[in-house]
């Protein structure tokens, strides 16, 4: 009799995002005529940079004729787009990475969950708390947790809380742990890391033989000069991290897919007879066994990120989303709110007023103003008591939903 | 410290395609005058159906308007597209197949290898001998598998061998076994299966409580009527059987990338407490977790396949290499070789003459006739013996490539 992996049952049922759509759905169908707006999900809103779009048309065209047809392209991602990455993100910014130790994918979710592939059951984790539900749930699924405890933390997993009291900032452990999941700028708490504070981590991580994976999908929103926008950035990094990135955020491509991984040739993990294991080697294997590239088309939509006229729309997008998480911060301020992120970010976490918990909030928010929101406990025990705020939307959505908000707490 | 999945260092380093292309380049720089025709890799070469490319310009433009524009997708597929792969592939052939067990993914060789993460360690998985590597490299990464005999088999596999012998059909296992792998039209020996036959495997899986994983990637070239298309035109097989299915090969979509997997609600695994699973639901939450979706063009492209004009376009390509499959089956019969396949499937499978070896055969291909193909031993022990000459190339090559054939051979 065929079993199943066990694993997946230990993974909790009412996920986030099901729950707010079935609160919403009730909510629409007692009130048919209520404007609900979205400022839930972290989706991107505004057009594909018109930049991508040609040379997404030139691609398909090639795909007509037999002699510029495109058959089964490098799992690893093209040469011409893995250049201008490793130019344009990296070695401009003084990064010593290489074309060859970035992997093309069809997302960060991916990459982020099929890291652990070749990693091996024993490891020790760190998340931050809260954090991007995927980091933790993949690691139920793998078989790195026990059981989920009331609080809906899972046994075995580290949980290193960040909250206004640390000023958004995790605390290096004193333990030890092999694996760390950093995500900067943060999805869902807005904040940032400064370079001393990643310095410390990688010390750390080098210290204990630990591997950091660095989540940087969302880098483009950095505004101040002096944030780090890639783990690389930081002396010895190379020797124990892997930074994830996406194209999904920073040139709208959530609905067309397509994201990087990089992976340093230096970084060693460790087999169980003792001898020193080249990562890049494991990954590379991963990705050509289990994986055939992203499509042609959309890697020549990616490549168009880099070019003058892309660089300058994927900035007025950027700018854009910007503006309105800077509406956003100073009207929810005004409404008597307490305000982080959203300053080289995409979202704003608001701590929710008068002790209300995250669910309550969500439900006043709705009730009250029709807006709809990201309950902080949805990403982890310490994020109850906030309230994720997204600026994916438009202008006038936007504006709309802070005049109610203004109206209804100010 | 970090440590790796110590699995990854089981796998045979020198990989089949590697090797294919160290020998080819070492021959090309000793003869750089050479004209070299690759009839190796089971890669398309003819343009992408107009139908298609018209479809994803569409899409694209969709991308470009605010009020079109696409962001996440369902992790699973757009209705709309798996709607008509239901009633066009599924239903129309008379299988009980809904859109919602249908999963559109950006390819079957993740599909085949990802289909794992939610299976137990500890079943006992069966292969047929030759086989598709990834089938086998990905149940070693997943540490089913103990180490590689000298003969390429890994122990704790059970290995089917399909030879001239046994008519290249598998016999049906007489013990135990939870997890088999079969692939119809098969890659590499282009066998078929009647309804009979995998009747049997039905029969097998389902007083077994086995999974049959059907890789159907080639069912579009299938010409004999009599021939199943799909594992759920067999009674039963809902209840025993996962298949993968492919844009790739009917539509030339390996560099464009769309594929989907069929998991019947039905479809039940065992918990460890003995309790009944769906499996629909575990691999929903693998997709959900682990997967963002294919992008919205792609799939615009891949409804188009079941547009009138897209079903015609891509009926003629499939044509167009079944003609190649034709002329290289009737010209190595007449060079004097022993041929098999190729009659439903774009690869023929051929005897080497005079006891030569799978690599010595390809050798002497390539030096006197410059003609490349791929050694049946990389496909498994049972492969010795044997070579795959693959259909997709341009009708003059395959011309060419079978005049020097015919003219050193016969």
């Amino acid at each position: 009799m065929a079993t199943v992996n066990d694993n997946y049952l230990k993974l909790k049922a009412g996920y986030l995002f099901p729950e707010i759509a079935r609160r919403v759905n009730a909510f629409i169908e007692a009130n048919p005529d209520a404007k609900v707006i979205r400022l839930g999900i972290g989706d991107v809103t505004e057009p594909l940079p018109e930049a991508c779009r040609d040379a997404m048309i030139k691609a398909v065209e090639d795909m007509g004729d037999r002699n510029s047809f495109k058959g089964y392209g490098p799992e690893q991602g093209y040469a011409w787009l893995r250049e201008k990455i490793a130019a344009n993100d990296f070695q401009a910014r003084g990064c010593d990475i290489d074309a060859s130790e970035i992997f093309i994918s069809d997302g960060s979710k991916c990459d982020c969950g099929n890291i652990l592939d070749i990693f091996g059951d024993d490891n020790i984790i760190a998340v931050t708390d809260p954090v991007y539900p995927v980091y933790v749930d993949t690691n139920v699924m793998a078989g790195h947790t026990g059981d989920i405890n009331e609080k809906g933390e899972y046994e075995g997993l580290v949980y290193l809380p960040v909250t206004a009291e640390n000023n958004f900032t995790a605390e290096i452990p004193t333990q030890k742990v092999d694996l760390i999941y950093l995500c900067f700028p943060n999805n869902p708490t807005g904040a940032t890391a400064t370079k001393e504070h990643l310095q410390a981590w990688v010390d750390y991580a080098r210290a204990n033989g630990s591997i950091i994976f660095f989540d940087a999908a969302y880098e483009a929103f950095i505004t101040d000069p002096s944030l780090p926008h890639s783990i690389y950035e930081i002396e010895g990094a190379k020797e124990c991290a892997i930074e994830f990135r996406s194209f999904s955020k920073n040139a709208g491509f959530t609905g067309t897919r397509c994201a990087l991984t990089v992976v340093p040739k230096n970084l060693i993990g460790k087999a169980k007879d003792g001898s020193n294991v080249e990562l890049w080697k494991l990954w590379n294997r991963r990705q050509s066994t289990k994986f055939n590239g992203v499509s042609y088309i959309v890697q020549r939509g990616a490549e168009a990120v880099y070019s003058e006229e892309g660089k300058a729309q994927t900035r007025a997008l950027i700018d854009f989303y910007m503006e309105n998480a800077k509406i956003i911060r100073e009207k929810l301020t005004e409404a008597g709110l307490a305000v982080y992120g959203g300053e080289n970010a995409p979202y704003v976490w608001v701590k929710t007023p008068a002790g209300l918990t995250s669910w309550d909030f969500f439900d006043k928010l709705l009730q009250s103003c029709n807006v709809v929101g990201t309950p902080g406990s949805g990403f982890g025990a310490a994020g109850e008591g906030y309230f994720r705020i997204s600026a994916f939307n438009s202008r006038d959505n936007v504006n709309e939903a802070m005049r109610r908000i203004l109206d209804k707490f100010k």
